[in-house]
């Protein structure tokens, strides 16, 4: 923040308000009350929140909270957000004016409605708020011990439910009960909560990595992904398993085998110093001899209190890769047009090199009868 | 958009891309990838999204879809947006600059950087976007009878886990077990997924109605209320039912029946012509016979796509029911400081009043033993 001049940071998302302040609630599945903390460049951070929060945030380590009665459409906290940023900064400093710092970059989002930030601009002028993404994306992307402490259970709270996949799909099961029962898996197994799962089965493969179930149900000669992102203590895991249906083609064995190579090129590839994209590099090196990478591009991201976050394993993203990052490692296989394969582990950076969080995918993919 | 005069209307959030498309993934997760719908005033919707949903987009009735291959952050579709934009609207009309709409108001954000929106602003020069909240509320405020099933399913779905808190939750039990065991019993009876639970446990009531689960064991006289937001195809239940641990005092029992005296006002005041704050008036009259309204002042709230929609029951809230709109009826009361009581229940507005869709509380506080 010393180094961008900012006066202030102006946090307005929920990984971004709880990675700061501990404030932990799944209340922001609803849209509509917005939710705000300020870290000014010197003193302790300031709340500013729907008195329906105060409760809850009095228990995280934020003294300085200042609510308003949530819902109020004519003015949800617009004033008193101005007010208190006013207050904490001054309107326009002596040396000049001020700038108060917003994630408005990649992967970030404006959690208020886009009227009120126009108000909120006009009742802070002549100070005016400027990007930082990169202050809130940098001290984010290496994870604390603890952080990564959380990551690697809810990662084997998943190993675990994935090991009972033999109780859970078999041939004749519709896809939308095999959700069902691995979600509930999740949760026997201590997941708190299960934010995302997705999948797809198919001849062979599957046409992508992110629709929801369909009622229909399993073929032999299917093979069956599960990717999911289930949270315990708002850590996430972000991994995925495949699996065949009575039985794997030899198509099927080395399309999955050329995924696991791929990935044991990450793991090796993944230490401090080398790049995300170097990374992407030497999983694109194995995935290249056969095809295309499928879904998408990406070959893995940044994992912590959300299902994706920077670096991307892209060619471009240069972001360089330290002790405590934690990625994921997602090649993908094009097998044949609109039919795909994927596979995903999740790890931490060490000094050593990759370690993984994820407790590794079969060699070989595993037929479930 | 007629009466706005708007070329286009711009979507970029879960709800109301799905509202128009029937583009259903639970993908949104990951906060790395735009998504955009534009609805031109004539002619097909095009969808500018990511190249890993083409797919998904393509099973739905949209036949335009434009990709790139997100995430780009250098370029992440704003270019293609623009382009899109100023392609079915022309670069300035021939009759002044042409408007697209934008949801801007309360209960809205727009899910994209915001510097990407600065870029897409200029580069959609001379034409603007301006504020069509209103379009895109009063087309999702009235549910068709399709919408009302689904919400109806899944409010049935939620009865039939309450009706097994007797098998989850008595003295002893940690409130995260309770609430772990909640979501498999949700899961069982046919929800998709749940994207909310929250709850609290306390002599007599609780803090608030946000907070996730503690491992805190529950205790004789303790009430517990678990309020959820499960999705069965994409349509949200949003409801609460409370229960005394092994026995409740006389306050206990007086609480829960002026809750239910003030739902029962409010299902008598919801019909076709009363206004939201009428209907909150109604119930506010019940509890304020007793004290404070608990739970941050509004009294229940619209429900459909979202867990919580416009309008809300407050005083200032002059939306008039009209039917075939869903609604939660939510009285909350303080009953000592720091200690509160909230009911909540689901209702369909018809032509003859209010009619439950979530299986209404019992009309004395049900005790777990």
């Amino acid at each position: 923040m010393g180094e961008q001049d900012l006066a202030a940071l102006l946090l307005t998302s929920e990984p971004d308000i709880r990675y700061f302040t501990g404030f932990l609630t799944r209340f922001w599945e609803s849209p509509t009350r917005p939710w705000f903390v300020i870290i000014p460049a010197s003193g302790d951070p300031v709340a500013v929140i729907p008195a329906i929060g105060e409760d809850l945030m009095a228990t995280t380590w934020i003294n300085d909270i200042r609510t308003w009665p949530a819902p109020r459409p004519g003015d949800d906290g617009v004033t008193l957000l101005a007010d208190t940023l006013n207050e904490l900064i001054g309107p326009g400093r002596s040396n000049g004016n001020a700038s108060i710092g917003l994630p408005m970059g990649h992967e970030t989002s404006l959690r208020m409605p886009l009227a009120d930030y126009a108000r909120l601009s006009d009742m802070i002028a002549p100070n005016t708020f400027i990007d930082a993404t990169s202050i809130t994306q940098s001290v984010q992307l290496v994870k604390s011990e603890a952080e990564i402490e959380a990551i690697s259970n809810i990662c084997g709270i998943a190993d675990r439910a994935f090991a009972r996949m033999p109780e859970i799909a078999s041939a004749g099961a519709p896809l939308s009960e095999v959700f069902r029962k691995f979600q509930i898996a999740l949760l026997e197994e201590g997941a708190d909560w299960v934010p995302y799962l997705a999948g797809g089965a198919g001849q062979g493969g599957y046409a992508d990595v992110i629709s929801p179930a369909t009622p229909e149900p399993l073929a032999e000669g299917d093979v069956l992904m599960l990717d999911t992102g289930a949270v315990a203590n708002g850590y996430f895991c972000d991994f995925d398993r495949n699996y065949a249906i009575h039985h794997a083609t030899d198509r099927t064995h080395f399309a999955y085998r050329i995924l696991y190579e791929a990935t044991e090129a990450g793991l090796d590839a993944a230490r401090p110093g080398a790049t995300a994209a170097d990374v992407y590099a030497a999983m694109h090196a194995v995935i290249s001899l056969e095809g295309d990478a499928g879904a998408g591009g990406r070959l893995g991201h940044g994992l912590g209190m959300r299902l994706t976050e920077w670096p991307s394993l892209i060619p471009t993203d240069n972001t360089v890769l330290r002790a405590n990052m934690v990625i994921t490692l997602e090649p993908g296989l094009e097998i044949a047009p609109g039919c795909i394969m994927v596979h995903e582990e999740d790890i931490v950076i060490s000094e050593k090199g990759a370690k993984l969080l994820s407790g590794r995918a079969a060699p070989e993919i595993p037929i479930l009868k």
